[in-house]
């Protein structure tokens, strides 16, 4: 496959750092990178890893062709073009699978390698997964309190054409059903979806003529907008001209409560009753988990699913933990100011439930690591082994794995109230 | 240049509406679509047009290849996938030029076409747009709000990786003097920049021999780190290291406010009086006003940029404003429901200033418009004419018209404290 490069997806001081560090003598030093949270969303009860597998796919698409290193020739010293041109990640990467739940300080993702190589990755691993992560985590919320009622994708349009992308796909790994984005329909397997616009409506020189055009085209199972003019009128028209098979109505302004059970009544009167209802409009979780004694049977979701409803990124962050020291041993180093203090030295995690299998803390320790006791499970899989990526996996089980682990959070995890996170982040002692 | 077809960054509905109208009769109807703001992000006072440049790019390269009719074999019938293998935008398009400011109202795009051609734009435009616009409102917020210190782009780390480099784009129509992100440096005349991070001193065995790395590869004028550990002893290593000359310290957590001070009394001290100070930490606009009065020489600002300070999207629609009758006439139109009324007819739209050259109003009105009178120009400009682009213009005059738009509003526009739109919509009364 003949991917465009990604490495210039990354920030100018990387580069520099680079030369500096190949001048200095220290750029091949080994390292441990870690990305992790020093805190959540402000609220927020637990996060959603999201965007591994794309991480994957850009690290192997991340070399220094003519190109990018003509568009450095101005940044870094001919001595540092050089050793790009030859750049190759050699290192290995473990990170929580994709659709894992996290807290503050998870190593979400472990990048050991020299300091040439893993300081490069910075821009890239943070970009990937400080999106997705955002956007999945606010769909899990979705998600949980749509409960059994599908959530539907529908944001492109709010957020960067390829952004929207991504969010379709992590909207995907934290339960929604389907995607309005073509492209994320052709990138991954997932469903795409899709009703019609007012504007569709508007073309016409009625709403029954537009009714009547769409309802020949695609078939009565359709799903037809109603909200163009009045919304009474247009579920009688819809029903007339679909005939009580008619698949769907989308509702898309107003008072999504109130006009969900109007419009469930008369449909059941007019003999729908197996007419499904569709909402749109601004929803967010709070909006779903309202409409929940409602009768409607789907949610399309944008703008707060694509903006991270309120948390836009996921503030993870890419530190180093631990570096060879003059004696080619590792040392754990951190930052020390101010405000930002950090753990030195590299992590592990495994996550602990109690007897009835509900999750009860995040443990996170420095150095080799333990056998997990009963309880136990390790958090850290091998992603990238030496240079190759050995831990790509189908969409789905992320999907699987993210229903798997919501449900085992404990029963606050999925209130939408403000709230702490879920499970106690848990430093044990070195060993 | 061999683009990749951006024909998928769409949403399905879009498709299955061209396959009914299409069967129904009516793709081929003349349509004019546009694109607002029904209102701005909560307490902004003005909008900034960022985007133009990337949409008309994008659209050179929104075609139907046998990929993408591959992709959509699925989703839409035989007789459409036949019209989209020869589609091809043949309207007009019109609107404001990049950099403009507009209000709620302001007709930010006008496109022209056939249902056919016109319907399936929505997406991609409002995608480019709503995260352009969004990032470059913020921008223009803290530029504004910098005065003459230059501020820089460092917000890729936060933020999908391709959207990183449209909000670069973004951020230096707004005013903003570089980014850290290599790939805009290389896709648009943007000046790169970069500092070290705390890794490149965490990787040294002291913070001197990190400073001395970086100063021996980089030069005297090179900007050090100074809040790994100890920020007074830091500065003097910096100023014993580099020399008088240093280029730059930037300050990255803690109180920036007193620091900058500290820091600033310190380098004087020891020489180094023409020593800029660079902050950086979380900064957005309102961090930046609170500066104003300390020692600092730039602003490095990440998150709240490219998360547009709260305002992730622009909250832009793209709505069918007049369409072909039977008779062939344009006849205006409008979804007329709850709470979204829009206003029929293709528009115009003037700024009106007052004899002082500030500007006083925005002036829309329904049909063929009117010549501006004295104080009044037009803001809607030729972008595409019959399918061909005619509107592309170097990434600078954007920025240019930029800084001459914002200086031309009223003195309220660039109040940070939350407010209303700076200039009222007057609609004009169709002639």
């Amino acid at each position: 496959m003949n991917r465009p490069s990604t490495a210039l997806l990354t920030d100018h001081y990387e580069l520099t750092m680079l030369q500096a560090a190949l001048r200095g003598g220290t750029a091949g030093r080994r390292c441990v990178f870690e990305v992790f949270a020093r805190r959540l969303p402000p609220g927020r009860r637990y996060g959603v890893v999201a965007g591994t597998g794309r991480l994957l796919d850009a690290l192997e698409a991340f070399a220094f062709t003519d190109d990018e290193l003509a568009a450095l020739d101005a940044v870094v010293d001919d001595a540092t073009l050089a050793v790009l041109r030859d750049w190759r990640f050699t290192g290995s990467i473990w990170g929580y699978a994709e659709g894992e739940c996290y807290v503050p300080g998870s190593p979400l993702l472990v990048v050991e390698g020299t300091f040439a190589e893993a300081v490069l990755l910075e821009t890239l691993a943070l970009s990937v997964l400080n999106h997705d992560c955002a956007v999945a985590a606010a769909a899990s919320r979705m998600t949980a309190a749509a409960g059994a009622r599908p959530c539907i994708e529908m944001g492109s349009r709010r957020t960067h054409e390829q952004a929207a992308v991504a969010a379709a796909r992590a909207a995907y790994v934290a339960g929604f059903a389907s995607t309005s984005n073509l492209e994320a329909g052709r990138r991954y397997p997932i469903p795409t979806a899709g009703t019609a616009a007012h504007a569709f409506t508007l073309l016409h020189d009625d709403e029954e003529a537009a009714f009547a055009a769409q309802v020949a085209s695609l078939g009565a199972g359709t799903t037809l907008l109603v909200d163009t003019y009045d919304v009474e009128v247009a579920v009688r028209t819809a029903v007339r001209v679909a005939g009580p098979g008619l698949g769907a109505v989308r509702l898309d302004s107003g008072d999504l409560l109130v006009q969900a059970h109007q419009v469930r009544r008369l449909l059941d009167e007019l003999g729908a009753t197996a007419t499904r209802i569709l909402v749109t409009s601004d929803l967010d979780e709070h909006a779903i988990a309202a409409l929940a004694a409602a009768p409607v049977d789907g949610y399309g979701v944008g703008t707060s699913l694509v903006t991270g409803s309120g948390a836009p990124t996921a503030g993870l962050v890419y530190k180093m933990a631990a570096r060879e020291g003059a004696d080619g041993r590792l040392v754990g180093v951190a930052k020390n100011s101010a405000d930002k203090v950090g753990v030195a030295g590299r992590k592990w995690a495994m996550r602990r439930s109690g007897p009835d299998g509900t999750d009860v803390a995040e443990l996170v320790g420095v150095g080799p690591g333990r056998a997990p006791a009963p309880g136990e499970r390790e958090l850290l899989v091998e992603l990238v082994r030496a240079g190759e990526v050995v831990g790509r996996e189908p969409l789905d089980d992320a999907r699987e794995r993210h229903a798997k682990a919501r449900a085992a959070l404990p029963d606050q995890a999925t209130q939408l109230s403000r709230g702490e996170p879920c499970l106690p982040t848990v430093y044990e002692e070195h060993r």
